[in-house]
């Protein structure tokens, strides 16, 4: 057995020890020792397949499977100490491995590289990650669920361009939220099967020449298949670009709802209060309640699109194959799995706690000439082009505002100086619930249509539940 | 019938006109008037289902439906004048049915609103985009897959960190640009059928109020189905985030393609020569032959990077449902569907006119070392453990190189200093070709797996085109 | 004299026409064309030094000067044609030329390159573009100012995390924008003056082997000085990056106002109102008011942070000096440019016009607790330390809110329960007007020191004037 | 003396606890007890002034200022525990400082809010890196400077369009980064002039409403003028906006550098050899040594832009005045410091190791026909207008390409095939370092400028450093 002291495995060809501020600089430790379980066990199915396939002796896979099976108790048990000048997470367990059981470490490496490797253990490393994602993208579709069906009466003004529009329920508001999550999720679950191949067998760009099973590997570790270009393998990072493009959709979808849970918390909306959990205050007003959560989720945008634009940034222009380069692929990912995931699950949590003030949503829908498309669609119904229809309630909105009254308080006689065809049965449709119930078609925001999307949605969160 | 002079439809219920600086920096047409086809189908449709549901007279939808017809042709024909104090497309257009077909064309914009028109030309838009791109980048994997195979042969030096790596067949090299097109195509047509639904019938942003059939417009314009909650119908861009975000992924492969291209042509590497008619010359320098449009495409990636983030910086934070924000979603989302269309079909064009100096690609494949990798396999084969194999190399290499002297020319003596291991038959192993034929295995660049892979391609190519 | 047919100066040396698509690809003239102006007075400046230091004979510059200042003439009437298959501004101009003054027009180039050419023309337009900007700037800040001034005895709820926290002037607040702006203004005269420096001289990137007179030109163009390093000469875009880096601060700062202006005018803050002049309307909902400018401006925040994010992509990793790439920085640049001066002027005009609802602001002000702070710093001022303060009348509006009760309608009694410090002086506290005197710090927003700052602003904004 | 539990300070008025959740979501003591110095340097002065002007009692601020030094070297000494429930730094220190020196420390925050607190500890920080920055800007010009120095007889081709083009001098391209250094660091102290100022004393917002003197504490902390506005000072973050951006331009030089440097350390060029200190090696491919630092360098130029956006989108739309979406603007900014803080000390580190194949890069200046604008030049002072000569020259080119020939190696009479101006001393003009003498105009190649400009560059890092 050679005596070999701990060091960089490509030290021998080397006239001197790396430079140790190159050697900070250019450490992976700190970053990829969150990879230790996926290295490890990407290295356990590659030694049983160099095993099964007598590329290396049947002993020597078993004493590493043992090795490395020790390595990661250590590792999960904080036991384990890195060490920055064994540069990355492969090296520092291949080390260990070497001083826990000698020589046969040697022949781990065989038929593989680091560049199929760290591409291995990073796609296992996603896979995860989604499916975590994809849990806690359900929790927060259930919690938005839940805060429909707890508030199904209750209507609210529905906004375009920030200005009352018409009047929604609430319910419905809720749920293009939940609309928005299922496209993400759609979007992380095509990432996912998209990234589901196995790099491992590229070596360091070319393939290997062993008569490895690359299928075999792939099975052990739960891949749908294996990459099929060896140069692609190991220099594509489109995972991860995919997947934080999907996250920067998700966070600005976050974004949107918590501006909304922002302004609603204000004391000009008061629609919602924050409950005391969630609710942050100040170090010297001491009336303050602030949506503290909110406003950091909103803020946590800028944080993953920059992620984004990191790991863009990083491949523009990148000659094949693997370069150092891709080594700054992995601080951004993780910064963006954590910042979306902590940012699903607070509000996840946060959400049920909101209490709503229906009164005051009630209110300010009728307000504000918001039935004033329905007044068109009365005359449209009545036979009257809606072009025309719209001009005449517009005129009679100015009227109205002009006098300084609602649409309520106008007599018929008012109406009909805008339009003949008014009759008395106009102001039944001054009605708030009668206008949420009138837009009854797929999709609109009347309570039958709500109600049944609610439905599908609870189906759906069981669907994927199962 | 009313006299109406043409001017904004909202302008009876205000007491001004619109400021003209206001309407020079709010006006869309300059942008939207592209969509005129995408609007004029949708009306049609809309219109025809507002008579089969009995909403407006058979008569009126037949005069709005030849009306529009009739525009459309005046338009193909560069016949029609767009005026900016009309706003938009939509409304240039239901001025001219006015103006065209009298008091019918009032009735159109019944039960509708902007809102859910714009979102469903440009969804109507986006879906032929797709298709174009799609068709572009089958053109473009076609150019890279008969690149390939008329230079089938050649080896050049497979690269990491720049530096010469392991000899691979350069069709390999080119086939991992097929996958990483292959998964931008796969992007496309995920971002397509997430965002084939209709949005029509959302109206403002809360549905209408009248009998319409949303099922039959989406079977007229061809969409999958259509959208399931008003309010998300309107103010969802998803599809214009995720496009973005795809051919951001894609002009990123075209970029690093393109470096490639760039640097295979300098006098150094002189691995290809750009035919005359795809380089540039220069104002000055009467020798200069320069990759002008590979180095054109690689810059383009900013400006589609620049537009992914353009849309994820308007989405950030905006509250419910459609804001004029969102007119701003289309000139970086018609930028960047040009700009990929034209960067891959260019790219088409000039991959068959590059010619390859194989010559120089395999005397490069040959020096630097790049075959110590196969002497390291060669030591484990023979029952070295491959980390010893590889220092034992390692030493050896930096002996080579201190002696100026290539593999090749060492004597087995001196081979054996490093290992005893070393056979005569170590010098076999010292052939570029025989490094390549070695890594014969799946997603490898031996000659066999790398034809599999071109009749694969070429399959997959054919399958699509069919 | 040579014949020559209208075409590519460096087609002599190549054996092929370039292919139509590539022409296509990489025309620059449909986006360069703009900077005739500037091209032309750079070709003025050099063939005067030409002459002068006797390279090119007198009375070829003379025709030179002459015919490029007709080819001006044409340009800026519209009676001149630019052709694709010229390539670029500088192409078209020196061929027109031609055909206008025969060979000497052929002198012109000497001592030259493209490479310095249009970076000269570049800086020209972007010290003309950020003069405009300057202007504009100070244009906002005057409508700022204006505003302000007109609503200075107007009290408004200042807000931390969107909850009212204590009282402040309307007119502090304004001013508040009028720093943001002052500081973008500082940034924009960094950048120009970083910029100034004329790269002319510099050839195609080693300088030039004529005794040309680089001051002379600098001087002539109005440069502050010239370029030191040939090759950072032509391969600099600095000034592109940083004047958008500048342009996008200031967009975040417009982004920020607009928010305001579009929360302030909702029905539930009421604080504004839009003149109709710059008010939007809906297609179907005859009441709407909308935002539209404030809208468009915010969301054009994303187009300018795109055009940053292009520029910054397509120079990582280029090598020196000048490539194609470059050719990419001008779309940007000048949507950025536009997108600013358009949005700061739309601003300008539209702030005069906003009505102030002063009274909704005072009320407003005066409700939320938001003298909680005063009365701290009441008991404060009365010995006790700040923190125990803060934490009694933590626990009073803790006690009034339980109550439902507003600061001013609890007992002293009441008050007593929570500090005996409290006396019938407390009540005086109780007021808006005496808050924001009581801020009488430099910076702070009584109305002492905000009458200061409006007067400091109006001499600042008078001094640039001048 | 009140007892109180350490915890949240505003927990006085809130019925609950915060949830865990929302703690660990928002929880900034992670982040930003890395500005514990400057947050204590803040502290002192505040209460120095407080004192002073007798709003606190003097043996008060004593105190205070004795237990804040105390916490000081404990948390230098590592001897602090900082608490994740106290929220952040500002009320980990407070509570320390209270269980320290008991009630006198419930003064300290009086006339301050943590608002304009973290604003002027996070423009302390700034600084300071600000500082850093320009003292590694100024140590790598130096080392290019230095390498420029030690190489400066040596010649290389210059590229255009990665084209050979025209012979330079290294020495000449080394200090183009010199000039783009130069301009980095005018960014950086244009941003710290902007930002140098006090924001302590606006407060939450509003100012405060104690006789405070902001212009000694701005003198006591090193500030060169105090904050205008109180409602900017608070929600002001342009300088992490500026900085960020400079930032950013500084990384895109860098990644040209380092472009350059893989590039010229290839086996193709060949024009550099990294030294082993600074090399990196291959886990499987012994003959490897790899540009692993510049790699890295260019690729963390991603993370320097995708933090830049992480601010701008943060900031973007976001109302005045603070708002807990600030929070966020920490760690990205500390990220960018310490990126751009190691790149330029690894990459100075690096430079004067590098060996330069002077003999290599002579060679290749010599080849590709770089002499033709040379030519073009000798027609042209023969008296053949410029663009003639290009041409002539162009067809000799072509004509030596088809023969396979270099310039050399033409006679005089296949010379004259061209021009009859061409002679005998044509030849002397096919020099490498002829042609680069030749250049010798202000910001040319010629030695003589190079020498003077090497001059200038090591006069001003001397002025820099007294």
């Amino acid at each position: 057995m050679t005596e070999r002291k701990p060091g960089k495995v490509w030290g021998a060809r080397f006239a001197k020890a790396t430079d140790p501020r190159a050697e900070a600089f250019t450490a992976a430790i700190d970053i990829d020792r969150r990879l230790y379980k996926h290295d490890i066990a990407g290295s356990i199915a590659h030694a049983r397949m160099l095993a099964r396939q007598g590329i290396i002796p049947a002993a020597d896979a078993e004493a590493i499977v043992r090795g490395l099976e020790e390595i990661r108790q250590e590792i999960d048990a904080g036991r384990f100490v890195f060490r920055r000048e064994l540069e990355d997470v492969h090296m520092n367990i291949e080390a260990a491995l070497r001083q826990k059981i000698g020589e046969a470490a040697d022949r781990l490496h065989t038929a593989r590289s680091r560049n199929d490797q760290i591409a291995t253990d990073l796609r296992l490393y996603l896979k995860e990650a989604i499916g975590d994602v994809l849990g806690a993208v359900r929790r927060l579709q259930g919690a938005l669920v839940g805060l429909a069906g707890a508030n199904r009466e209750v209507i609210m003004p529905g906004y375009t361009h920030f200005q009352r529009a018409q009047p929604v329920l609430l319910a419905h508001h809720l749920l293009a939220y939940f609309e928005m999550l299922d496209r993400d999720a759609g979007r992380f679950r095509d990432c996912l099967s998209r990234a589901d191949e196995l790099p491992l067998g590229a070596g360091a760009l070319a393939g290997v020449s062993y008569p490895i099973d690359r299928e075999f590997v792939a099975r052990e570790l739960g891949f749908a298949r294996i990459a099929q270009n060896s140069i692609d393998a190991v220099s594509d990072r489109d995972w991860a670009v995919e997947f934080q493009a999907a996250a920067a959709a998700a966070m600005m979808h976050l974004s949107r709802l918590c501006e909304e849970l922002i302004i609603w918390s204000s004391a000009e909306f008061a629609f919602i209060q924050l409950d005391d959990a969630f609710a942050g205050g100040s170090s010297i007003m001491p009336q303050k309640r602030n949506p503290d959560v909110a406003e950091l989720a909103r803020a946590k945008s800028g944080r993953v699109y920059g992620n984004l634009i990191g790991i863009l940034t990083l491949l523009k222009g990148l000659p094949l194959a693997y370069g150092l380069d891709l080594q700054e692929d992995k601080a951004g990912l993780f910064d963006t799995v954590d910042t979306l995931l902590a940012t699903l699950d607070v509000l996840a949590a946060m959400l049920p706690s909101l209490r709503v003030n229906a009164e005051r949503m009630g209110a300010a829908a009728a307000e504000s000439y918001t039935l004033a498309t329905d007044l068109a669609d009365y005359l449209t119904q009545r036979g009257l082009p809606f072009r025309q229809a719209y001009e005449a309630v517009g005129r009679l909105v100015r009227y109205a505002e002009e006098q300084g009254k609602a649409l309520g308080q106008l007599s018929l006689e008012e109406y009909r100086r805008f339009s003949p065809l008014f009759e008395e049965d106009v102001f039944g449709r001054l009605d708030v619930r009668a206008a949420v119930e009138a837009r009854d078609v797929p999709g609109g925001t009347s309570p039958r249509r709500v109600m049944a999307a609610l439905k599908r949605a609870r189906r759906r969160l069981e669907g994927q539940a199962s």
